[in-house]
């Protein structure tokens, strides 16, 4: 496990589960990829109005890149500014081009139907907090690697996070921050050994 | 204006506006770049239920790259194919990437307020249908050009289509197409002239 500051209280989210959190304007979230090879899909709603959340095609488009870094902020689908990503202690490498998984991908891969994944997981977290979601959103794939190949073929790569290494996250409005610890264990996507693996979080006092 | 067959009405789309059309299963419709400069953003939703909707990010993870090209098929949010790109003489060279345009990025250019945008382009066509969407999709940007530089930066590039460029979808289930030919005459997304310009589109006969 990732050492952790005396005063930091961690929260395990297990291989393969999921967690929603709400966080107030200002205040931070530090998740941690304690065994460096684990995927985070990563939502946000708005808490004061959910049908504006996080949107990886406005955050592209507003950043001109394909992922953001340490000092960029992410926006809503209202191009409004709803995430700092304050620090990223890894090499910095994430996707936003992936839809999550869900249902549909494990019976493509001939999975048994009931295979854990991070649309359900999504659903589950924010129906436990009371919120109906209009939608399942493109999700911000924290330490996924997708390389591109020539302008326009996308590869799974493995992930390039040492244990330990950590993104923390300063919401610039109330929001809802949900987080998949990705199931997938039938591509490589969490490292070769195809294993999901727990992921922590810490969270700041409210209002700093 | 393009050469048309005979048979061939055409319908015209005046530059920087929009246009929605129920298309049945089967049904083809062949879009055509007139002037051969003009980003059309695309989406379609399912006639059947409007809340499922062609995905971009499904799109990708299905095709394993960036944007469609001819003889793809593109997905929905339930990763169900939805469309097939069957017919592209342009480069093909399009764009997933980016959200549509809408009035907050032409605030942000400090246009005044009201200035025409995809979004509300596709919000009225849809509209027009008597179709309340529940959301606003990420269209498929047909003729956008954005080049990936260093595995992460983006650029705005022009199209490099030629006029009479066509491309030619083929519904695999009954759909709403939704097509906008982009107002977007800040940068230089349809040309270096930043000039909107018609496009046209024919149907063929239904169930074919």
């Amino acid at each position: 496990m990732a050492k952790a500051a005396p005063s930091e209280r961690l929260t395990r989210i297990p291989g393969g589960g999921g967690r929603a959190v709400r966080l107030a304007r200002g205040q931070r979230l530090k998740l941690i990829n304690t065994h460096g090879s684990q995927v985070v899909d990563t939502w946000a709603l708005s808490s004061a109005d959910h049908s504006e959340y996080l949107s990886m095609e406005q955050t592209r488009r507003m950043l001109f890149k394909l992922w953001p870094q340490q000092g960029d902020r992410l926006y809503s689908n209202r191009r409004t500014p709803m995430l700092a990503m304050e620090r990223d202690t890894s090499p910095g490498v994430h996707d936003t081009l992936f839809a999550c998984c869900d249902e549909w991908v494990y019976a493509n891969y001939g999975c048994p139907p009931g295979h854990a994944n991070c649309r359900d997981n999504f659903l589950r977290a924010v129906r436990d907090l009371g919120i109906d979601p209009p939608l399942v959103p493109n999700p911000l794939n924290l330490w996924m690697s997708i390389p591109v190949h020539d302008n326009i073929g996308l590869q799974i790569g493995h992930p390039v996070t040492r244990p330990g290494d950590y993104v923390v996250l300063r919401a610039l409005m109330g929001v809802v921050l949900v987080f998949s610890a990705c199931p997938m264990d039938v591509t490589p996507i969490n490292g070769p050994d195809c294993q999901p693996r727990d992921v922590h979080f810490s969270l700041s006092a409210r209002r700093v």
